[in-house]
């Protein structure tokens, strides 16, 4: 671990290591039925009994639908089901950041995108379409190598802070899915990330914040090229992999090679995804979070300029996965503040 | 697991799963340092000496040189790095073994390189180019869903055997780096493939034969779609990423997301992981297989129609990478028949 990343992460990283080290020792010492509530933030009711049923049939030898831990993959996306996506995606604030910081390029000048941009009117830069704002982006955040990229990234999380909330992003992570994914891992599961966003804005914090290592951590790439001259790995501005919609489930086969036995979304672009999994032979669990909670995070139901959740929502009873309502499934939304 | 991955793999299970405990056991006990020689296959001399002394070093707290576990990344080329390569690649025969299966399309039939295939004369069918080779077995291997080319290929290697040694495929991999992958394992580092050949094509057996779970085998990939109709992932006929030479830091890029500390290769396919991989800060590892081994594998030196070390081999003094020969450095070369 490097000197930056270790200062970077030093006060996210003192209380999910020590419940990480607790929930495998609880885990072990009773064959992953843990004597004290292994999900505290998660309310009493439907959605917390389906998740604790499915994971004691797959993991009970002799269940008609036990599953050999190898074969206990479970899947999250990123945005909206780990982590606040609202008002924007983070990597979009990250790429913005980026752009801002960037030396202006003499075509950038007259362009309304960048300069709504470089004004904070989100509303004009997003009006000219998202080619028009994504190929601003991809520009000012390529041309670099990858290791430069990697520093400009963490440098930038050591110190944003969400425009609202007014916290750190790596703080803005839902508390009830840190308990699921240390739940799930204590009971034999590998927990991915399969997310829209790109690798490298999560890769450098997941493994802290939501114990995920970095080749756990599916999303979409940047083309990357390998200069044979300076042995850089430089970032080309272009998408190389798509990660979301019916791309998830390629992501899926490509990155993990096997299919999910349960998967948690937000939004129809994680419908694919849900789809691919509850689909699979044996017993299968997708669960969606319903953003409904105005008070502690956002309601924004079905709508939203991020995450549409419309076809998804009405495709659950047919497939049988569970809404998962923030509002009453959720004791405690965001962990406490340090 | 499938009824019939256990049928497939029951017979090279046994010693591995009953090694691996063991391996796993003694490297808690004695926190890595075993009291047991844990590479009994590797002759004493300057590369097992380099070996050893290696993951003293990097895993020595204290140590200038200490690397955490979540760092400990060691990737290992697969044809001819930890299985044979010879005569032709294991890829090669099964997709040979897929078009002979296949029904013969029109457009075939009449095709030099297709005549040849079907009458088992690989030096016709290779002089007419790799890019006429390519594009037959491509197309016969592919159109099916991926669930249905995996059976396909779990057939083949259950049966399959190698044309002159006369065992199975997953029978002739190198039993000094199985003890190697076991050490590392042993010793917090987490072990990756990174090959030229398709994933799907290793990871089927990859866990069973060399305790790599599938999300850790990075290798070539086809372009795959996802089927919304259907729900299946279809195999499309082209090549969507190649993990070879420049390509292989690419692949790791993407699939790992960190810098190896230590790369085994065998072949010029292998020398920019190699230089990626010693290029990086810190105390690093680059080794190299030299197939000089006549009598118990193969001797080809520099040159083969398959895996070519040329490059390397005159790069490796500069870059201090190790080269290991077969014949000096392996006690054995393949697990003792069963």
């Amino acid at each position: 671990m490097s000197a930056s990343r270790q200062s970077l992460w030093a006060r996210v990283g003192g209380w999910l290591a020590a419940g990480v080290v607790a929930a495998t020792l609880a885990g072990c010492a009773t064959g992953g039925n843990m004597g004290t509530d292994p999900l505290p933030s998660w309310n009493d009711g439907a959605s917390k009994q389906a998740i604790v049923d499915f994971v004691r049939d797959v993991t009970k030898e002799g269940s008609p639908n036990y599953v050999a831990p190898s074969q206990r993959i479970a899947t999250f996306d990123n945005d909206g089901t780990l982590w606040v996506e609202q008002p924007i995606y983070t990597q979009f604030a990250l790429m913005i950041a980026q752009l801002k910081a960037a030396k202006p390029r003499p075509e950038w000048v007259n362009n309304p995108t960048y300069k709504a941009l470089m004004a904070d009117d989100m509303k004009t830069a997003m009006a000219g379409g998202e080619k028009a704002l994504l190929g601003l982006l991809f520009q000012a955040n390529s041309g670099m190598s990858v290791d430069d990229y990697d520093k400009a990234i963490r440098q930038w999380f050591a110190t944003a802070r969400h425009p609202t909330l007014k916290r750190p992003y790596t703080e803005l992570v839902y508390q009830p899915q840190l308990e699921l994914l240390k739940y799930l891992r204590a009971n034999g599961f590998k927990t991915f990330i399969v997310s829209g966003g790109t690798m490298e804005a999560m890769r450098p914090w997941a493994e802290e914040v939501y114990g995920i290592p970095p080749e756990q951590v599916v999303g979409s790439s940047q083309t990357i090229k390998y200069d044979v001259a300076t042995g850089k790995l430089m970032r080309e501005p272009s998408l190389f992999f798509l990660d979301d919609g019916p791309g998830k489930p390629v992501g899926i086969n490509l990155h993990i090679g096997q299919r999910p036995i349960l998967a948690f979304g937000n939004s129809d672009g994680d419908m694919h995804m849900l789809k691919y999994t509850t689909d699979g032979p044996g017993r299968r669990l997708g669960l969606i979070v319903h953003h409904d909670d105005a008070q502690r995070e956002f309601a924004y139901d079905r709508q939203s300029s991020m995450g549409k959740l419309d076809k998804a929502l009405d495709q659950a009873p047919a497939n049988k996965w569970i809404v998962v309502s923030m509002k009453k499934d959720w004791k405690q939304v965001f962990p406490s503040a340090k």
